[in-house]
């Protein structure tokens, strides 16, 4: 039993997975961490392993403490990969990026592969189908452009993640509904158009916080699963372990 | 002569009109407004009329000092303007947009016009053929998108604005890059194609300052200004004198 973290830039997410199936998903709060993680490890006392991917400001230190009882491992860029990575910095290409990348090499093999994580920030991440990583997009997720509209203007109230009526929004929440909204599924729908020109033999799969919300409204045809990042942790540390 | 001064939430743009045609261009930021307008003034005595449009922090009260040497105007929305106002929430409508409508309406009479303002936010506002304001939509500019990316991540770097090479981003500057610029991009030709599909005879109008960076950029064909908004400043006003 392998005990999977992701540690974003504003949330945590952990799953317990027995071979490829999730027994049960958490989301907490990064002050809440040991705490969280004591207490699934106190209901899941089979778990072997820790396996941590960290893209937010928690360090490999914060989890010394568990290294007595069960495997730790937080992946770093030195992990063998089931990839070739093609990008041109990649120390700075982010932990979650990579593992993404590898859980869709090894999910869907031999095939152009997109993957759309829309979170605090929307990545895009592309592994042709020699398992080429050649890079992708980073944009702000739908929560950091409602926050920003209101924190750099003077008059613009904060509101929060509502479909919006129509694309002409006729009162000034409906305005900042469309324009967030609807903006964001344009960049989205774009960004799909323009692999699918250049590629053929192709899957697309949406993951993050907001895949639910975005998936009904893309007009291509992704796979959706907002699972996948925790899966491929899991995947990935199952492929570094057998080929280490 | 008339003075224009836009007051938007990041810096102050001014032109000096005589009749249609801007005589000069001033771009300033918000604690020179007094001294930079003096100087205007002492280059231009010729400045009948002070108009002001402002979504800043500025009000009325800063130009009191010029209302002894000139007409002083601040657009508010009990002005009367070209357009019939179908907006739910009237007062919230921003001046700039009131205005940019304004504008669109007494310069491209008798058609569908949609005027896209890139700014610190990009607006987009719709005038249907029978002078109807329906509304629009709102998100963040360019530049905050950058500027989110990085205040609310803990690892990606500050970068301005950039053409990317491609929209495979091959490092993380480049990556950026592609994501705010080519998604800013798609968003905008999404909005487009949205209106062409329901609306004929038609006529798109780019402006604000990123205008002449996206107008090459924008597979649909648009009328990029970037002096729009002050054009319209001087031409709504024009409008407001003769039908008071």
């Amino acid at each position: 039993m392998i005990l999977t973290v992701d540690i974003g830039n504003t949330r945590i997410k952990a799953a317990v997975f027995e071979g490829n199936n999730a027994l049960e998903n958490f989301v907490f709060e990064k002050n809440e961490l040991e705490k969280k993680i004591e207490k699934i490890l106190k209901k899941f006392p089979d778990c072997s392993d820790l396996v941590v991917a960290s893209v937010g400001s928690i360090e490999k230190q914060a989890f010394l403490t568990f290294e007595n009882r069960l495997k730790v491992h937080f992946f770093t860029h030195e992990d063998v990969f089931p990839f070739h990575n093609k990008y041109a910095t990649p120390k700075t290409l982010g932990i979650d990026r990579m593992i993404l990348a590898g859980g869709a090499t090894l999910q869907f093999p031999k095939q152009n592969r997109l993957v759309i994580d829309a979170g605090t920030c929307i990545t895009y991440d592309f592994i042709d189908e020699n398992d080429n990583y050649l890079g992708g997009a980073i944009s702000p997720g739908l929560r950091l452009r409602y926050e920003s509209l209101h924190n750099f203007t003077a008059r613009l109230p904060l509101l929060t993640l509502e479909a919006p009526d129509n694309y002409v929004g006729n009162s000034t929440p409906q305005a900042i509904h469309s324009g967030v909204v609807n903006g964001f599924v344009y960049e989205i729908d774009g960004f799909i158009d323009e692999y699918r020109k250049q590629f053929s033999n192709f899957i697309i799969i949406l993951t993050g916080g907001d895949a639910e919300f975005l998936a009904k409204r893309l007009k291509n045809t992704i796979f959706a699963n907002s699972n996948f990042l925790l899966e491929s942790l899991s995947q990935t540390y199952q492929y570094k372990i057998d080929n280490d």
